[in-house]
């Protein structure tokens, strides 16, 4: 047992969500390519672009105060993509798997959400402020990109996939 | 590829919460015990009666709709709490424990919201009135579980973790 301090805690998370950024970064054209909506297909590569610079916000983050992340692979984020991928695997494409889509997508940003929360409250606990600035622009772009799909599934995607359900 | 339904999505994410509900109850009586801030220890105590009456509410939806839900284990909070007590095992009890018990618990907290957000909105396409309700009574709750977290951490922990680690 070692003796942790909140810089260590920071700097394990930090490398957690990059390992996942950089994961997500791989499953989103693959969520993209499986939408049957457009505008989901969209929401997806809208966020691809984003994760992008997520990854970048971390790198400028890292090299401002001068630490090093360890490699870890994120466990989590890893079942979760998983998630998305048996679903694509196992529903045809359409409304159904829209809405399983979507539902895959919502756990994944409410991950980063509680990832980049503890961040910004760590970084800002740290005086470390530039970094609870980057932090925080990132939390506002997940917290937008869930409540897109919020908005996704309540007027598309589900309202379909009940008029499919109805009909067959 | 089957030819699943919303009503087979809806059962599914059911059945997945129901197990990710009952592996909770289980671990947070640890997490409760490794807490050194007593106010901590207090909300996850107060989580597990809560989490406690998610489950009954669940067994309650499950009967008035007559389904049957599917024995699947959730592996994604199998991930989560694993997590949890990873950081139990690795850091001494005090401050900074509590700071990343906390983040543990708030990745808990959020995989709940989405998922009873995304069974909200399945069952509310079903027209599954009575569910929706209950559904929606777990989801405010988890939200203030997550809101109560995040005030302790900002109040407290990570305050004195901060203090802690300027002092040595």
């Amino acid at each position: 047992m070692t003796e942790k301090t909140l810089q260590d805690l920071f700097i394990h998370e930090l490398s957690d969500i990059y390992n996942a950024e950089k994961q997500l970064t791989r499953a989103l054209p693959k969520l993209a390519r499986a939408a049957d909506d457009p505008d989901l297909a969209k929401a997806f590569t809208h966020h691809l672009e984003e994760t992008q610079g997520q990854v970048a916000r971390i790198d400028q983050i890292v090299e401002a105060l001068d630490v090093r992340l360890k490699r870890i692979k994120c466990a989590a984020m890893e079942g979760l993509i998983e998630e998305g991928q048996d679903v694509i695997d196992e529903i045809k494409k359409g409304p159904v798997l829209d809405a399983a889509l979507i539902g895959a997508a919502q756990k994944v940003e409410h991950y980063e959400i509680a990832s980049y929360g503890t961040l910004c409250t760590f970084a800002d606990q740290l005086g470390h402020a530039e970094a609870v600035k980057r932090l925080k622009e990132t939390l506002a772009e997940e917290k937008g990109a869930d409540e897109k799909l919020n908005t996704l599934a309540l007027r598309r995607t589900n309202q379909k996939a009940a008029n499919q359900a109805a009909a067959s």
